[in-house]
């Protein structure tokens, strides 16, 4: 397979850098070809602005979806951007690689998916067949794809088991692993959670270590998170889950399969 | 009241430009002192680097949590990062308006926080009388303040129900509201959302706008979000919800009293 290795991390000499190392070889051992996406050495720009869409002429009102659409259809995205969606598109999967910071990713990989999730390909796509639904949950361009999180955290792991504090991880992932990825129609594997990332212990490291090379032999075979897709049946107009389906239920743990 | 207005669109003539002025004004009409970071128009890094702790050797390794406590307890964070900090110092409520981009905050506006949030004031405070414990979900160094977020999403209000498939806002947004605002202390409100946010009618907008009105009337006395303290009784040592609240349930929501 052809792996995006997408990394966040400000210091090479970390956990995240030394299982980064571990992941890029592990790929490369199992036959893999790797391209690495490491934003803080790239020093990738974040933030979205009317920098990105090179035709956009000054002093007209920015739409920022309007605008993304018409520079990603007329190749008219700034270079850094077209770099990141050729790598995207050459990729069969995706790994994306960061220390959980306010439980989210860090704002410099968060503006990778601002920048670069345009609209005409990660959203906005008319379902060819039902009015007023677009391709998106389960279907969309990037359908086919697989995506899996690497993170590291402070807490310890209980805190983010299903009544922890934290919330649960795949929960306080929402708006990565379904709102994003899951949305733009990858295939999500369960996230990796390498736990207390302060204060990893020899042993405990060649736990995270072999847990990540366990992971990376099933990147392209392991189950993905079962979520329901928006178009299968299971949502109703308003896309809103029918009440055939976890019935009396609420809450982001719903839009799983059981 | 003093009031911070953290705000981060890229167009100034927007939905969320034109309610930004609304609320503004309401904040002035209603007799509070308002002090505002316009990210965009600050140009504000969002990136977290070395750069951020003055005092940072070069070609030392980067633990960014020892670091960052280190330049707040030495008053040595950079310069654009203090004057974040004596704002927030300054604020009785802040209120954080964005439109949401892939299920978050922009990446400008997510590392506000990361850069601003720091070790020592946000984070990795000792309780003073349980070991192993720190001040974090409703106790902390910023308790006493209030925080409301004030958002635009383009989908409809539907699918940000309790069985929507965006998600139920409140917990899409958990991250943000419970990981990062009452992490540190704050009484969270709930979120106020525009839906729809590309096609807003002018009839529409003079709701949204009547509605904000109406919600910044109240930011210093309506009813927070009541969300459980960690150090309150409800969680155990493993910082487990304990089985007595909300038995049997898991998901975001038990971190709510019922």
């Amino acid at each position: 397979m052809n792996v995006l290795w997408l990394y966040a991390h400000p210091e090479a000499r970390s956990l995240n850098g030394a299982l980064r190392r571990t992941g890029i070889e592990t790929l490369a051992e199992l036959g893999h070809e790797v391209r690495e996406s490491d934003l803080y050495a790239m020093r990738w720009n974040p933030v979205v602005d009317s920098a990105d869409f090179t035709d956009h002429a000054p002093g007209e009102r920015l739409v920022v979806g309007a605008a993304a659409k018409h520079a990603y259809e007329t190749d008219t995205l700034s270079a850094d951007v077209r770099g990141e969606l050729d790598k995207l598109a050459w990729a069969d999967a995706i790994v994306i690689q960061f220390p959980l910071w306010w439980y989210g990713m860090p704002a410099i990989l968060k503006g990778w998916f601002d920048r670069v999730f345009v609209k005409g390909l990660a959203y906005g796509i008319r379902h060819p067949e039902l009015p007023g639904r677009t391709l998106r949950y389960g279907e969309g361009m990037l359908a086919g794809k697989r995506a899996m999180v690497v993170l590291s955290a402070g807490s310890g792991g209980s805190a983010f088991g299903p009544r922890g504090i934290n919330g649960q991880l795949d929960q306080a992932l929402f708006p990565l692993l379904h709102g994003t990825l899951w949305y733009t129609g990858m295939d999500v594997l369960p996230p990796l959670a390498t736990y207390g990332a302060d204060r990893v212990s020899d042993e405990q490291y060649e736990d995270a270590s072999a847990m990540l090379r366990k992971r990376l032999a099933g990147l392209g075979t392991d189950a993905p998170l079962a979520y329901r897709s928006q178009n299968g049946g299971d949502y109703d107009d308003d896309l809103v889950l029918r009440p055939d389906h976890a019935p009396s239920e609420s809450g982001l743990g719903v839009h799983l399969h059981r």
